[in-house]
């Protein structure tokens, strides 16, 4: 069979917030030559407290939320998840080239502690104290990117003093209508296309889809407008969502992180912005902070 | 329901080489009132002698084919269809946020008077005669980017006065081993996942899908490496490839394609840059060439 090219791997990546760039092509390497030379501290495990589990009929999607990025929308998140608020409801639309999105088709069901409105989380403030992995390529979009606690981030240093989660593939956000302040947490959505990055600074986003995409992206696409499911058949259940800490350790799905903070990133996203692989015949020498696809790992589980 | 953003239409986008940029800020339009202002002649009807209609048991497939960019392989690749060379094959590979691919799983099938290797195709010369119509905003990977022949390409005019077809979503191209000259047409794959970018200038594209890529892009990703299905009974069959001209009319798909050389485009790409729809509280100033979905929409058939 032909290649159309080397794997990427099913997975998704973390380095050191200088060193991506050219000097390391003195040293050139193939993405597999650096993940092999990983050590267990270039890895991390995922915040039990800030881990959700979907649970589909096919499996179960794993969400990394981002609570620097969304404070209010995270702690809400966990509230309706507390409450088991989206047991039992759906997938509500697939728009192809755009998102899946999912919550309450019929927008009835009560909450008990969690807010139905939250002020809007879409930009943090810029300052000395985030930890930006700063990617060197031109992005169409944001003056920097790179990457913070993990996740791909824009940054605007001036005049607005912003940095943001970029809109890449997997990326999760709070589905709301025209009011800024109309989005809670109560209807989520995944990225499943290009990075719709016009929707960066528009609307909040709380973190990243870690493992299951392939649950999602295959779902049929919605025949109402913008992809909405108009049956209830068409609708995928969701079993429920729980934080993985409320879940029993025997229960969890034990896997790793590449860390964005370490050298070993810095040579993992360089091996990606030149691919050394003998397939390649010209190497693109930049890379797009949504083309950056973090690694997971399956690892043995801890014991309880 | 909330709404995560207004619609991008199921369809695909076409402009003046130098209109697009900030000079249409001064009358502010949404993608709507674009449209809705678009004259007939905005507009174009695919020639019949480049557009493929692949048949699946969910649906046809419509890809319209690119002669500038690789005529060698087009030409091939219209052989193999005249041969009925993939009636009867397959969806071999669902790679997600990548590829889907097509051809014979078992590589047996003998050809008649196509050919099963050519000269690479992934470049044509910069020239002063090729029709680019420019976006003004920067780009992660090429020196500029813009649309030729109604296909988004990137160039670099110096020094290797080179142009191509970006690797954006529902680009097809042409599966290759490790060879430049490994690939035929024979092995064809679309893109369903976030531009592949790094793979411009490595490998040979050959046109667009304009219509069906949510056939395409829901398939349930293949188990094996690279997405590659492991059994027969997971492989989408293939029923038939035809090049549209040969089709009775009264069997053909009417539809017409936004074209990318008039000021209609030049505002149509203006109204994807910043949006003016309520929504969006942010524009975001820039596009990226992929992110221009150029439209696509029925219209009556023609009377055979």
């Amino acid at each position: 069979m032909k290649y159309l090219a080397l794997a990427f791997m099913a997975i998704s990546a973390s380095g050191l917030a200088a060193a991506i760039g050219p000097g390391d092509r003195d040293k050139p390497q193939t993405t597999a030559d650096v993940l092999k030379s990983a050590k267990a501290e270039d890895w991390r495990r995922p915040d039990p407290a800030n881990t959700l589990y979907m649970e589909l009929p096919s499996g179960r999607v794993i969400i990394e939320l981002a609570p620097r990025f969304a404070p209010l929308h995270v702690a809400n998140i966990k509230a309706l998840v507390g409450e088991k608020y989206f047991d039992g409801l759906a997938m509500i639309r697939a728009q192809d080239n755009y998102v899946v999105q999912w919550g309450d088709p019929d927008e009835k069901r009560a909450t008990e502690n969690s807010k139905r409105q939250l002020a809007m989380e879409s930009v943090i403030p810029w300052g000395k104290g985030l930890p930006l992995v700063k990617l060197p390529d031109p992005d169409t979009y944001a003056p920097e990117t790179g990457w913070i606690d993990g996740f791909p981030a824009g940054v605007e240093r001036k005049p607005s003093g912003q940095a943001w989660m970029t809109h890449c593939y997997g990326m999760v956000g709070v589905g709301r209508g025209n009011p800024p302040d109309s989005g809670s947490g109560s209807e989520l959505y995944a990225i499943i296309g290009q990075a719709p990055r016009h929707l960066d600074r528009n609307i909040v986003t709380v973190g990243r889809v870690l493992q299951g995409m392939e649950l999602l992206s295959p779902l049929p696409r919605g025949p109402g407008a913008m992809g909405f499911y108009e049956k209830p058949k068409q609708r995928m259940p969701i079993k429920s969502i729980r934080l993985a800490s409320s879940v029993p350790i025997a229960e969890r799905t034990a896997i790793e992180v590449l860390r964005t903070d370490t050298p070993l990133f810095a040579r993992y996203v360089e091996s990606r912005r030149n691919r050394r692989e003998d397939w390649f015949l010209v190497p693109a020498g930049h890379i797009d902070v949504c083309n950056v696809n973090i690694p997971v790992r399956d690892v043995p589980a801890a014991k309880p």
